[in-house]
């Protein structure tokens, strides 16, 4: 339904990144990197959630030595995060990481640059130029306003030092708090390199305030076929970002999994939908990544052909509902027997196929 | 930023819905219509969370005979959610209604639908047109599948039947549960069409995943400048519904509003970003409607300076952070003190202006 901007393809580790490989899902862990037990167990957590890709903030040389052992006991790829010292960026890649955030243009020299891509050359870290509305300098203000524009060009000087010194292995990104501002620079930014782009708003602000920030951002680029792999950006647990990351790739078909679409409830709704609908949610989550769809809908007049395009269903009546799949009734059940009923004819099914 | 696509204007009471009206937010009442107190107290709830227009079902004859005493205490304009019966919306016009909600090929003939537009066109009573997916008929299934093309031209049949009538004061609504499939039928309709929209996605599901799903599917459609007035629809308190919106709209730049930028913790900060985030977030609540940008920040070196685009913010240090204006440090404080801090100068501001 979208067709998407064509892109090089990177590697982190294992995932690929842009041409025809899937939108991955990225998250940062908030933990002090150097904290090795800490540091582990929040990337499993992030792993076990979906996060395909995890980045670590590396500000000093503790956590630059921590990457070995991180590397060593994670089950995705760590990309290190790094500000201004290329020794961290060199030491990171010697250290095994898969990946590096880092802007060529704030490591002192272009002999810097040089020395973190003699590192990154024989293993082919990707390195990701991050540029964001918030940092632009003084002299691109002066030039463009903070403007997309600025945005777009500062990330771009950032690019052609890369390519100077004939690395290719890299995506970007020009985040602002702005979603207007973001969607502009992006898509400007996409008509103007093909390599890979990782999406994200920045400073999107708490769990709630974010996630629709960072919906509408990604989503709409998304939807234009622009991005190839994302972040959400929350001022919480870094584990509510991927889950958040995963309901967006999935609500635009860009990957499978459990959708359960559910009706508000109204002035005809004669079952807790609310209620029953929360708890089908929760009960369902063992069953995340299957492509099921699944219907909480409040009347058995519309509910059943309204949702028949769900696998399968339930609909409520006056103190009793139905159990449908693909729009047919299964059964009527009282309101009390609903959910248990939905779920045996799910797992059911589930065992089946 | 975003180029709006042209639409007619139309009146659902005092508020202007298409041409150069700003987009206006809509919610639906879900108690039993008839029971004037519940309903009229869940009005007034969501008139005050800033929901503009307020639907209520109407299914039966008691629901119609409650619309004159809902209409007398309500604020903001209602409309009257009609299937079937034409003679239910006869007697919500008379009720003293402010809007219709119909399909004008559903209601039996159409001697029915001229019943409804002699009652509707001296009052300019608009007409909302809503098709969604799940309903689409078996005619129109057999000739385009289950597809945009015919939920768009089943919302045209419709249209055609008020036109034939000489009735323009309408606008149109066609949902599905999937967004790409929301966002392709919008975007065919708004090319066919230039009567208001009434954007949604319908059955998005829990508070969360609906929140996802409709931030998505409206904010994509409302950045290619394509609807009129929107309806988050969750399978939640309505209320909900309406604080959702409203970010969808602030975020787009589409509403001004209370703004908080939050950075996501990482490895660097040494404040609790996300306690303090959410604390401010919370008693920022009087200024919602301000047009206020605040930055909560995990570190004093790049916070100020990211978020110099903020009127406010608060960076953290160890154990202390600062309080900054326009990116200019206004003071240094202890941690214990930031938010008292902030939201003093905030205060005065806010008292000065």
């Amino acid at each position: 339904m979208f067709p998407r901007h064509k892109t090089r393809e990177i590697f982190v580790g294992k995932v690929g990144i842009g041409g025809d490989n899937p939108i991955s899902i990225q998250s940062m862990t908030n933990t002090y990197t150097q904290n090795i037990p800490e540091t582990s167990r929040q990337i499993e957590q992030l792993a076990a959630a979906g996060c395909e890709i995890v980045r670590v903030a590396v500000p000093n040389k503790e956590a630059a030595e921590a990457i070995p052992k991180l590397v060593q006991a994670s089950t995705v790829p760590l990309i290190a995060d790094i500000h201004f010292d290329y020794k961290l960026a060199v030491a990171s890649i010697e250290g095994g990481i898969d990946g590096l955030r880092l802007n060529p243009g704030n490591i002192g020299s272009y002999q810097n640059v040089l020395k973190v891509i003699e590192a990154a050359k024989p293993k082919q870290i990707p390195i990701r130029i991050g540029v964001n509305s918030g940092s632009l300098s003084p002299e691109m203000i002066k030039k463009y306003g903070v403007t997309p524009q600025a945005l777009v060009e500062s990330a771009l000087e950032h690019v052609a030092i890369l390519e100077k010194a004939g690395y290719y292995d890299m995506k970007i990104s020009v985040k602002a708090s702005s979603v207007p501002f973001t969607l502009a620079a992006y898509r400007l930014l996409s008509q103007k390199v093909d390599y890979p782009l990782h999406l994200g708003v920045t400073e999107a602000g708490s769990e709630f305030s974010g996630t629709i920030k960072s919906a509408i951002g990604i989503g709409t680029l998304l939807a234009e076929g622009i991005g190839d792999t994302i972040r959400v950006s929350l001022t919480a647990d870094p584990v509510k970002e991927v889950a958040v990351a995963q309901h967006i790739l999935r609500d635009l078909g860009l990957r499978k999994g459990l959708e359960i679409i559910s009706c508000p409830t109204c002035g005809r709704t004669e079952i807790d939908v609310i209620g029953i609908a929360a708890e089908v949610e929760k009960r369902l989550q063992k069953y995340a990544d299957a492509d099921l769809k699944v219907a909480v809908m409040g009347c058995v007049v519309n509910g059943p052909g309204e949702a028949k395009e769900a696998d399968f269903g339930i609909a409520g009546g006056k103190h009793q509902g139905i159990i449908f799949k693909k729009g047919e009734i299964l059964k009527t059940v009282p309101e009390n027997k609903l959910i248990e009923g939905l779920l045996e004819v799910i797992e059911n099914y589930q065992n089946e196929n």
